[in-house]
């Protein structure tokens, strides 16, 4: 890996600041942050008027920030992980120059606005990830740290720090209560991520009281167990004490928290250091109030033209950056031609990675495989790709998610395996970090412990970040373990989530197709269901397993071509309602086999087509999924039958299981013959 | 609060121990528990071979147990927080008497045995608490603690200490990288939970290699850091360090973790200190050369007469530690003749809290309430049910989960509103635990943050505890706060969990129901889902809402009686077509409406009562409700319409999210219209 070349920051205390211009334009941040409380009645003031002076010390002197180009690939990254003090950031955004005119923050929170309650990605410039829940914003920038190492590993040459910037963030009590933020603290110490920093929101105040109520461990010293660096700041409005502990932290090999001492709703005569503050709008009186303490005159949302022009001009120095920047990468182009294309697809996409099916494994007649070891054999036909990268929650052998191909990524060794140790929620978060730089990452962990990660998946969807989710042992069949790992309504929960695509495949060669649809998909995250147990490969000579990628298909006809009754499932039931078909033939049903594997693909498909495949008149039909029957009621309506699991799993060899659960060949072929008294095709 | 009595342990390093005799009994332990994972040929021999000593030096020498009575109220709770090492526990569990015979064992993971992959609560004597996915024992163990305050500020009284248990369990490396254990350790170590102390079974392994790669953190610096005491043990096989150790745990007035340096699969030859003594099992030759190392030579399931004996004598402490309790408590039942039912009750159940209904409030006509404020008021009405405590996730003010006449549960106050700090997951977890302890906790967050303690919920539908969620805030109808943090898939993935009930009410007075409900049942957790926006009263006078308590009902008919449409919907969107009914009636169109607040008591309800509400001939139907439409396929055919949401949400004023959303009075009217060509009641 190359050596990042120093960026020249300035080293924290310094002589040449207009000391009454920086407290004017830190004030200037605090009211229109209010202001836009305000204005819309609905809110949360009290961050804003504590945090600005740390926002701006961070914004003035280190930061390296374009607002011309948000998407400066060597920009820093701020990360408002605090999401709720959001007009802190539209305020900051706003003031510095970026594409969010004044107007917006008077329409905070208000319908069609860019600047909703709190910060979204992809909706306003300068917005690097959506935070708000609280926890998220703290594990993201994990996640982008670990980018950045991946990426400068990758790109930087000699001479040619191409990947050079650093995770800025504000963190706030709430955050470092969650559990999510310890894993991902715990991460970020191993893998001693030095380009990440956050300033600690410190405000002794949460929404049900001081926080002496719920909240007495010593952050600094929990932080420094976990292998960070600390440093505190008693007073938050110097900006002097800031910027020292900034240049400190950014000195620092270790990740970084700079503890900072602030009182929310500060200089709001009535609320500053109480719980009213936090997400309540001051309210006239106590606004003209904060104004008055504060010595502000100016009318709302607007700013004298002196501060304006001092707070446009703070981006300057990250436009030289990004000057410098592209002047060096015109010349890394030129030494290292090899490399340009692939730094151009990672920094500015398309962040697909197509495939062939000439490169990927094929499975035939005979073979018995599982769908979890056909997802390791197309990763490892895959691991080329430059921006591919990924690991386990600590279940990588299970979950066969390692590529034997590339090193690990640890601390002074940048493979791509990563380690995410048993912390599921921390990886979810960590591949949306990753995602937001510009790489294709998957996590892997059984399938019931997608519960753990459910608010980063949700984010994932929420931003339509490209993240791969790895989820084995999907179901009852994986055994003895027992129903405390067997997932019964994950996959219904998981289907709900809008714009995440869930793909159960039937097979290895389904699971070949749904690797391929979740690397050629940019605009959200695709989940895999795959299986511990082994599965009889659907031969793509006798089956059109091709069409998985359409979510849903015949996958065997009637042998008559017409139907009496239709037999869909997913995954690891397929096989077994492919035997209730031989059966029924047998028995002179005429029988149809859907595959659904996918049903977000399946319901983009035209209504030709899924009538096609689900014809509305065939109205017989038996769905069998080892999972809960909620969602199938979609596809099987009231003449129809469905055979799933409406209760917690049993430990014990997988097949007993199946058997005393019902989901037998003989069982289906019991109720198809009771639907069959309904329609035909 | 009365004060503890000592209960008279052993100081730790005693001399009268029979060296020999216990290192056999240490040896019985791991032999059984590789018996019984081999006779399985699968399950996790690994950690019992290396945490057998510290298991037998507690449950020898500290843990208070009577295997002839699992549910004596004053027994030490044992955690094994590391699930995957439940034939550690099952050869406790046998050895020491417990009504789990050792056919038992040979029956490990197998269908209808006693003895699951992992423990599980209620299946097993002996089980305090069903564990497996990692973190979630020790985050129970915390709330058992904390109930174990609640109990003991009940009930002990000057000289009658009738609750005065203590909550070990093992821990492991995985458990301690979960968030959900950090935050509970945070919580804890607030909380100055002197009576929960922890064996962490550190052994440096992990499932994918040497813990190195993943968790290089100071565990004990970050436990002093939460506020607990810490202790090492460099020798896991030296009874009297870990005596020691435990008996400064036992007297610290902080939560304590004994650190114990293990070695995972211990004496294994080719095993030991590997990954692959995790979870597989030895293997016929690798058992043999462990045997030969421990210089065991009994048949498998077998162990020496003496040895048993010894064993079985363990109990013998905590059997006269029973009996005396037994003793005081007869004299406790004299000297507080108040007090006596009430212990009763706490110790032994029934655990429901009665309801009349004419001590809780009733709301009519013209009055607007959000069901959040109905929630608060029900409670204030109820608070003086022994058992009921609960709080919320830092949003008291909020969820309107405070109890105005209890005092705060805090270091030296012992109240009964709960502080959990922004910790849904160690919320969930820890309700769960003071559900063990007999007691009937709630707790509040956001219904968005149920995402954040899923897994904590599914153990208690798992386990069959009564706990009590109040998701507050329960839709897009909390406005200007965003997609971040309006809940769209969260119903859907809620009523999927087995065995959970989960609450929707319309108005003021169906949440009294919900309520009702939820004290009266002692199987399972029920979830209440409120808003956030006040809702119109259903007046009792005018509709039949205490039919809510059936889960479904027609709330108010077809003017004509004869329903050509029927609308369905649940909380804030009932009001919603009501209005619609009041249009489609003027409309000449006869409408009925049902409200469906909690499917799993309606699905329960019987058939004859379901075709009433909503007749299989009445197909034409429309359901409205502001969240994931997935479920509502099971009450809407293909002739109906369901009007959901299936994309996440927006910032605005809610009124304005509603319109936009088609979440309108007039297209529930237009699709009423729509499909009223269909059938007829």
């Amino acid at each position: 890996m190359a050596t990042d070349v120093e960026k020249g920051r300035p080293a924290g205390r310094q002589s040449g600041y207009d000391r009454d211009m920086e407290t004017r334009a830190v004030t200037a941040i605090r009211m229109l942050a209010i202001d836009g409380v305000e204005q819309a009645n609905s809110g949360h003031p009290g961050l804003p008027l504590g945090a600005a002076p740390m926002a701006y010390a961070l914004w003035s002197r280190f930061l390296h920030f374009d607002p011309t180009d948000p998407a400066w690939p060597n920009r820093d990254r701020f990360v408002l992980s605090a999401g709720h003090g959001s007009m802190l950031l539209y305020s900051l955004l706003n003031l510095t120059g970026y594409e969010l005119p004044r107007d917006e923050l008077k329409h905070f929170r208000q319908w069609g606005s860019k600047t909703p309650g709190h910060p979204e990605y992809g909706l306003t410039p300068g917005v690097e990830t959506t935070t708000g829940p609280l926890g998220q914003g703290f594990a993201t920038g994990v996640g982008m740290a670990m980018g950045r190492r991946v990426l400068a590993a990758q790109l930087n040459r000699e001479g040619f720090p191409v990947v050079d910037w650093r995770v800025f963030g504000i963190v706030s009590d709430g955050d470092l209560m969650e559990g999510i933020s310890s894993e991902s603290a715990s991460l970020a110490g191993h893998l001693q991520l030095g380009h990440l920093i956050y300033l600690y929101d410190d405000n002794h105040i949460s929404i049900e009281g001081n926080t002496e109520i719920a909240f007495t461990e010593n952050v600094e010293a929990r932080f420094q167990a976990l292998g960070w660096h600390t440093v505190g700041v008693d007073d938050a409005e110097d900006l002097d004490a800031l910027s020292a502990a900034l240049a400190a932290a950014v000195e620092d090999p270790r990740p970084s928290l700079v503890r900072v001492r602030t009182h929310i709703g500060f200089k709001a005569p009535h609320v500053q250091d109480s719980p009213k503050a936090h997400g309540t709008p001051l309210g006239p009186e106590e606004t003209k109030l904060t104004k008055a303490a504060y010595g502000w005159t100016a009318p709302p949302f607007t700013v004298p033209a002196e501060v304006e022009q001092h707070l446009l001009g703070l981006a300057q120095r990250g436009k030289n950056a990004h000057a410098r920047w592209t002047a060096l990468y015109q010349k890394y182009g030129a030494a290292h031609p090899d490399l340009a294309p692939v730094a151009e697809k990672l920094f500015w996409g398309p962040h697909v990675i197509p495939t062939t099916p000439a490169e990927l494994p094929v499975w035939h007649e005979g073979d018995s495989v599982a769908t979890r070891t056909a997802s390791g054999k197309v990763l490892a036909a895959v691991a080329d790709a430059p921006g591919l990268v990924g690991g386990s929650a600590d279940l990588a052998p299970s979950n066969d998610t390692r590529v034997e191909a590339w090193g690990d990524f640890e601390p002074g060794a940048v493979g791509k395996n990563l380690h995410f140790g048993v912390r599921e929620h921390a990886m979810g978060a960590a591949l949306n970090g990753m995602a937001l730089s510009g790489l294709r990452p998957y996590g892997g962990t059984f399938l019931i412990f997608s519960d753990y990660m459910r608010p980063a998946i949700r984010l994932a969807a929420l931003m339509h970040l490209p993240t791969i989710y790895v989820f084995t042992h999907d179901s009852i069949g994986l055994g003895e373990d027992g129903p405390t790992h067997q997932p019964i309504e994950q996959l219904a929960g998981l289907r709900t989530v809008p714009g995440l695509y869930v793909f159960r495949p039937a097979d290895a060669n389904e699971t070949r197709v749904a690797w391929q649809v979740a690397l050629a998909r940019e605009d959200g995250p695709v989940a895999l269901a795959l299986t511990r147990q082994k599965l009889p490969a659907l031969d793509p000579d006798r089956y059109p397993v091709h069409l998985a990628a359409r979510g849903g298909y015949v996958l065997r006809e009637a042998s008559s071509g017409h139907p009496r009754v239709m037999l869909l499932a997913t995954g690891s039931e397929v096989s077994l309602v492919l035997s209730a078909q031989e059966r029924l033939e047998a028995a002179g049903t005429p029988t149809r086999v859907v595959s659904l594997p996918c049903w977000e693909l399946f319901r983009r498909a035209p209504k030709a087509y899924r009538d096609e495949v689900l014809p509305p008149g065939l109205t017989a039909r038996v769905a069998v999924e080892a999972a809960s029957p909620q969602p199938w009621h979609e596809w099987v309506g009231p003449e129809g039958a469905i055979l799933g699991i409406d209760h917690f799993g049993a430990s014990a060899p997988y097949e007993r299981i199946y058997a005393e659960f019902g989901l037998t060949v003989e069982h289906v072929v019991q109720l198809a013959q009771q639907v069959t008294s309904g329609g035909e095709a």
